[in-house]
């Protein structure tokens, strides 16, 4: 997976139990996501232009760890699957210093216009497939 | 002013300091104007089919006291002052037992279609008037 | 599944597809929680009491259909299975004239104070079966 | 007023509207204030460890214009007057390209551990101080 994202947790975002809100991983996840699209050269702007847009079907996350207020965080992205018209992401997020705070996935149905389902677009799954095939800058 | 919404405060509203998080509060406002638009029986629906709506340019809170995770909250709202494209509302949120929590102010100006300030419509200003000049109704 | 928790999609839980984000969800989600530990008896202040609290480990939801700002929302809940240190939880949001917005599972994890796993006491086992074995009042 | 703080519009922050919800800007400011107890090297676990903490008790907010999905923001921050026990700081968020976004103030009030007023300690007025006679660095 790459890195594609990096946040530091607000305090907005934690819970009366001093750590993240369990939702808002979602908010990170999506973000990732958000970001990937601009990585791969295909972002949300190009997207709407080409007439087509992804919801979200599906979530599932594991709660490994628990991140605090100004804890900076480093979330993942990989695209694992691309089906006719959904594709589906692993995700991860990490704390910077190491251990695993949430990870899971996420999968996208792609729609048109009129929000029925649609293929996912060639130029988009070549834009993924590129990506992905370049391995993630060294450190 | 009226009772017009009551909540009860969320897990995700609370912070790290077992509060909820001042920023949530707006919400709460938001949600209070927009049931006070359904109470005057002019709601947004209709805003939107008569071709204007409502955007936020000032806001303004003191917070008097705390409130936590679980906590029965009311709150009450009031039109203030209506000029030619703004309205003012007075705003205040208090525990169900009594104390208030916040309170303030939120200044909405009346766009058209165009987003460009427009008068705000007879009807609308009528229904909040009518409203008004009917005292709430007694315990 | 009960009906435990009823709400309206506020403007700030909207997104820019004009409907509610998909991590919001999480949030109607521990809500219904919260609301299902109320009505078993066992509220979230008795297990504070007890030394115990319960800590998300896992959750997962699939999107059925979109809500809209405004939108009346029923949410079900049933604890469908307890282990020696966590519980799983069913959970469904349906708009209020039928079809079906999200459902999914949450899994939460038994702990002491010190933070370890620990046994699901006993007194909240009861108040589960207790409840779950009433049928919900006829409508 | 130094630049403290910057920021990507999310998607979640986000409403029907299409633009950022008013209430979000609340969680810019915050972390624009954390950001800023970071600056003048007095972080907020500084502040835990000797004793005391601030409490916002009063905002206010001027929305100049709209900030829309992926909108790069960039917020300023300034301590504009210390008293005995509050600190008033102005804020601003403006576009990275320009226009100001919205801008206004906040008023945090310093409380000891039993939560009631005390005195703004001196190593923190003397680290605004420090900070803000400093100006800011040339671009």
């Amino acid at each position: 997976m790459h890195d594609v994202w990096e946040t530091r947790v607000r305090y907005a975002e934690t819970d009366a139990q001093g750590i993240v809100f369990y939702g808002n991983y979602l908010t990170y996840q999506d973000e990732t996501f958000t970001q990937f699209l601009r990585e791969i050269g295909y972002p949300w702007e190009e997207m709407e232009d080409a007439g087509w847009e992804m919801h979200v079907v599906h979530t599932e996350l594991d709660y490994r760890s628990q991140a605090e207020f100004g804890d900076e965080l480093v979330c993942e992205i990989r695209a694992s699957a691309i089906s006719e018209s959904s594709l589906t992401f692993d995700w991860r997020c990490r704390r910077r210093d190491g251990p695993v705070v949430a990870e899971g996935s996420v999968v996208h149905v792609a729609v048109d216009e009129t929000g029925e389902t649609t293929r996912v677009p060639q130029p988009f799954r070549d834009a993924v497939v590129a990506y992905q095939e370049t391995p993630p800058d060294p450190v």
